[in-house]
């Protein structure tokens, strides 16, 4: 009979989690040993545990299904916090395995021991600590199924390590699960009752409903109602391009948001909360709809999101409707000294089709969505939770979901630094990625920030905490030091031709990009 | 009348926390924009939030008092939770500052929403919400006097934007805490009692009896009553060297350290815990003291242990006992190709008077104890609990809190990468650390794991993740990109020269030192 550790990973695979991402310790020798006796079961190191769990969330939203993450005890779960969270608010499934020390240790209080349920609990509703090697198998089938959802969820699994050792477990085949039910038909019929009466409508997509079929059934039933369609701010998969439904991403300054949905008097939400303003501001307002618009939810988070987008298609008669279409347009190459709306506009010139982008710019990104719009199909990841240091992490589990599909990772120079090992497993495996840096040498959005209080004392201080200088940053040598090729430009001719030659050549690539400099006078 | 950051600022510079570490966010930015009014007041900006909490457990073990980190919303404390984890098992004092939404806003669940306090309280008892800017200089106050103890601990305090942004607010000056007491009279005399009676006796120091009056004390001891002075194996700052009393630390590996305390019957605890082995084995025992040998605290943690110290030596007439001091004596610069011992014996060759040696060079740094011992004076600071990535940060803080003296950063290759932003801080603030990467291009600690293992199936995927290979890191152009003045060693001549300029020239330098590489045929 095999230990618990091999009955763990072979029910995963079993379960179709055949991915994963990891950075593990002692308290995880046992199932590092335990990998190879699972031919199917594909591991993948990073040097850092945030590269892991990102990597799992750009996994999961691109293949639909979830991967495992690896991780040693509390501190290494700590240090997987921030991309989980972001994978929380994408509602994708991941399945977090945490290694623990061994149940008759933890007593002893040695060095590592923490709570490791604690901080699980910031990320996961799903947390089990696994008692035996008989149940780990069992633990693991619930773990898959919690993660799958719907709502995917982070299902968090702590494995001791002598629940990994013990022998006498038995691997388990994943049960059928029941289909989740879609909205019923008196939700669907109040929804569809809205929309036929007309008025000011906006449809407000989120999470499953931003691509492939339910992307498809939104723009019908936009076209059959007039309703306006947008997307939530954090989009963990917005497909878009030439001949594709176009949808509006809500804006991240709320008045911006405000803006854009002033007027309606009615909101769907399909997939998607309420919205909201990403901060607080003294005296805003927190929500983004006008006073009055009435909000309504078309499905709950646990529904078949898609079933009820087409039951919805069904009732208004909307099957046949001619949805609107994007048309095929691109930016001109740009010229001159690089601006960030330039290297947008570069990236709209030469986007490949089928592209994966994975959009961490922040501030340096404001002008992508136009100019990438009628450019080839792509799919648009986002940061969907806030917690920055997602976007080169992202761009590893997408690549590796889809090694068929060039990966672009746009990178703010701030945000990138939070996650910057990924480069080295991009490296490792070789992931067609080609990295952009949008160099600012600062953080964009708190100058922009400190910009709109009103405060009289913000000094020097306050200042360099907001600029990246002395010493910049050189990432040609960071790339380069992880073994990603790696260049500099300063003009849009070089920003495209750097990226023409990155996409043409397989495997990673890094550009980095200079900006003008936030908060210098250049 | 102030805001509630203008208040919070002002009260902790008045109460002796006038560095902050920081990572800062928008629901930060009114405490980033009132630093510049109190000039006490030094920020200290980090990529990563590791870093900073690393350097506030490094600021702490050399200045003996708490500095604050601020850090964004739950994402931003959960990329800290590694290194406060380990700070936490230092017993240090850290006032960790974690900013939160309005309390208006969290209600509507905006992406950045999650419960910080889940999370705050893996590594902290201490845990408050503010509720209003009129209490934020009272939480400040007691989060001082938590964090300071004894024991030291990670205070956590949590401030929602509009907290911060709203006035009415006042600073509050910080109030004369009473002195901690000594153990009992009877504790000390069962102690005493227990030395006199002789027999094999063994005193284990840890946390503040490792450096300064305490170790004295605890020499004066050993040299009045035979009892042999034993560290634990965290050392949050041991001082050593030639005059000093030299004290064995408890070796890694389990049956290694119980080797050490083999024969003992006695075992007095001073400001240490009953020594256990960090990883649990099949079959090992957790506990490491010998069977029957009677353990005791001499003074319980929230107590003066320098107080209850110079007690005992009272009790057992040994103030004028002379302790047994280490000779001086240095190793000869090695010749020759590098190897882990021989990079450690051109440590102990060159190490200047009055270093600071931050020790994270895990399998490499075995020769280290041996080569440094009879070396000039000098404080070890080492991983006190067990979650890597923490010798880079402790060496900023190290150096910010001690600017005269010369800090040595130990790394492994492995460890390195996961707070490798700490580079920049170091180039950012000019400090005198002279980094040597231990460069074996693997985990070698988990290389030793795997081989304890009596496990059939360990096969290419397994010992794939245990190296770092395919590309090999290059250290020299991380240390470039970040700012830092870094090369490469390949020969013991090569690093003993490279150290020599490294210390003789003030600001950060990186020195990669290539070794034989783990689970490679070389």
């Amino acid at each position: 009979m095999p230990n618990g550790a091999h009955a763990l990973i072979r029910t995963l695979a079993d379960a179709g989690v055949d991915t994963c991402f990891t950075n593990p310790g002692t308290s995880e020798i046992h199932l590092v040993a335990a990998l190879d006796s699972v031919p199917e079961m594909r591991a993948v190191l990073t040097l850092f545990e945030g590269v892991a769990t990102g990597a799992a969330d750009g996994y999961a939203r691109m293949a639909g299904r979830p991967a495992a993450t690896l991780l040693h005890l509390g501190p290494g779960l700590g240090y997987g916090v921030a991309n989980l969270h972001n994978a929380r608010r994408a509602k994708v499934p991941v399945v977090s395995i945490v290694g623990d020390h061994a149940t008759f240790h933890a007593g002893y209080d040695p060095p590592l021991q923490s709570d490791i349920e604690t901080v699980a609990h910031n990320v996961s509703s799903w947390v089990r600590t696994s008692r035996s090697a008989q149940e780990l198998a069992r633990d693991a089938v619930d773990a898959v199924a919690a993660a799958t959802g719907p709502p995917g969820q982070v299902a968090t699994l702590i494995v001791p390590a002598d629940v990994s050792w013990r022998e006498g477990a038995e691997p388990l085949a994943p049960p059928q699960q029941p289909d989740p039910p879609p909205a019923s038909p008196e939700a669907i019929e109040a929804v569809a009752g809205t929309l036929r009466r007309g008025g000011r409508t906006g449809i407000l997509l989120g999470g499953r409903a931003l691509h492939g079929r339910g992307l498809m059934a939104a723009a019908r039933i936009s076209a059959a109602t007039g309703a306006r369609l947008f997307a939530e701010r954090s989009t963990p998969r917005l497909e878009r391009g030439a001949g594709l439904p176009a949808v509006e991403r809500l804006a991240y300054w709320p008045e911006l948001a405000a803006k854009q949905l002033d007027g309606l008097e009615q909101l769907v939400l399909v997939d998607a909360k309420p919205p909201v303003s990403w901060f607080a501001y003294p005296g805003a307002p927190s929500s983004l709809a006008p006073p009055g618009c009435q909000v309504r939810e078309l499905s709950p988070p646990s529904s078949d999101v898609l079933r009820s987008l087409e039951a919805l298609v069904e009732a208004l008669g909307a099957a046949a409707a001619e949805p609107a279409l994007q048309s095929a347009s691109r930016p001109e190459p740009p010229e001159g000294p690089l601006t960030a709306q330039k290297a947008c506009q570069a990236i709209g010139a030469i986007l490949p089709e089928g592209a994966i982008i994975s959009d961490e710019a922040i501030t340096s990104a404001v002008a992508l969505p136009a100019s990438t719009a009628g450019g080839p199909r792509h799919d648009w990841l986002t940061l969907t939770g806030g917690a920055i240091g997602q976007g080169l992490p992202v761009a590893v589990g997408a690549a590796i979901a889809c090694p068929e599909r060039p990966v672009l990772a746009l990178e703010a120079d701030g945000s990138a630094q939070y996650t910057i090992q990924s480069l080295w497993t991009m490296a490792r495996e070789q992931l067609d990625v080609t990295v952009v840096i949008f160099n600012n040498r600062g953080y964009g959005i708190l100058d922009a920030e400190l910009g709109r209080l009103d405060e009289p004392s913000v000094g020097p201080k306050a200042r360099a905490l907001l600029t990246l200088g002395g010493p910049d940053v050189d990432f040609v040598e960071l790339g380069t030091g992880y073994g990603v090729a790696s260049q500099r430009v300063e003009t849009a001719e070089e920003l495209t031709g750097a990226l023409q030659a990155a996409i043409a050549d397989p495997g990673p690539h890094l550009i980095e990009a200079i900006l003008p400099a936030v908060g210098r006078a250049e």
